[in-house]
């Protein structure tokens, strides 16, 4: 199989997992895809009542595409369930995200959820994270500057661009992405990084996660504290 | 003297360490009007050579309506002494800010700073910080889940209003005032509040500045690490 029909069948693996009632995090990405096209069929064929709450613009204009009710996450209480990808998982359920840009909703929304979910094809299980680079979200105002400070601390950092534009986060913000290969001490440098003024929220999602799926050649496996299903 | 009276004599006295040739952050606030008003004479009068970066668009129109030359921090690669003011100020010259709003692009601009210098009248130094009220700035997505979060931890939150909105910073975020009187562990606080998801920055300006010039009732004290003049 490959990497595209890995993620569809983790993507259809990880939809048993939503039940009717909840309120459901649907995250961001081309795994997310699938996932949220197998729920507009469950909302379809078996009338599903669930309301959605997304972590990007995009997912919301699929969602909503396919029939999804979606709620701002200011209109819900809490969240039942969180669905998300990522870049990279490490053995312990840490890993990085904000491949596509949408790290701050993503771990706004992790945050207000009592489960969370990732899916992921096997190429994103790595031993140690950050061969895949740090994204960091900053306030424009004297981006610049972060930008110097990340870089004499050695963290090598790249703008995000969109062609020739500095990408713009849903938020309105600036990525840096930081490539300094295998990380040493998550806990470490995600404080460092958050103690940054001018620095949003960074890619580190650690403690954030309950289950994995992971699509491999012979089918979808679950990781971790496993769901009611 | 009025307190408008002290403000005034504390802005003309701060005017002072401002020399030709530097780049200057200018806070923002109804003392750091009055130095403005100050710099934009001195510009005038003596043709001094200095570039403005201000910490608010309030503060860019008042100056460059006065002829002083402003550009973004983004422009420069340093700045070498911002003035700025404050709500509270502690012994340890700690202080809170945000009361006017502005205290991200604030705290960027003393981040990027050489020097910083804080200009009160004398009811602005107390013994204890935290009577004032600790504004939160807040990412807008998900804010209520930040709010309720500091209700869960007795910290009293309110919203910042706008007439019946809530107000918008500079940058297009939200604030949320902690009303929860004297504050026993200002560091522990801090570093509390930067690490809740969607908490964007927080009024405490710990270990940010040199100098603080007070205006009393018998003329202008300067405190702390006393600059070149």
């Amino acid at each position: 199989m490959d990497q595209n029909e890995l993620k569809a069948l983790v993507g259809q693996a990880a939809v048993k997992y939503i039940e009717d009632g909840m309120i459901v995090g649907l995250g961001t990405g081309s795994t997310v895809r699938y996932l949220v096209d197998a729920l507009g069929e469950r909302v379809k064929n078996e009338g599903l009542n669930i309301i959605g709450v997304t972590t990007s613009n995009r997912t919301t204009e699929q969602a909503t595409s396919l029939g999804i009710t979606i709620k701002d996450l200011d209109e819900v209480d809490h969240v039942d369930l969180t669905i998300d990808g990522a870049d990279e998982v490490d053995p312990n359920f840490f890993g990085i995200k904000g491949g596509g840009g949408a790290l701050l909703w993503e771990k706004i929304v992790n945050n207000a959820s009592t489960k969370n979910m990732w899916i992921v094809d096997e190429s994103k299980l790595v031993d140690q994270l950050g061969d895949f680079g740090l994204p960091v979200e900053v306030i424009p105002f004297g981006a610049s500057h972060v930008f110097s400070a990340l870089e004499a601390k050695g963290y090598q950092p790249e703008w995000r661009m969109d062609g020739d534009q500095k990408y713009r986060t849903d938020e309105g913000n600036l990525i840096i992405d930081l490539r300094f290969g295998k990380i040493a001490d998550l806990e470490q440098l995600a404080n460092e990084l958050i103690q940054m003024v001018g620095v949003v929220e960074h890619g580190l999602f650690l403690h954030r996660v309950d289950t994995v799926i992971v699509g491999r050649q012979d089918g979808p496996e679950v990781l971790g504290r496993e769901l009611s299903k």
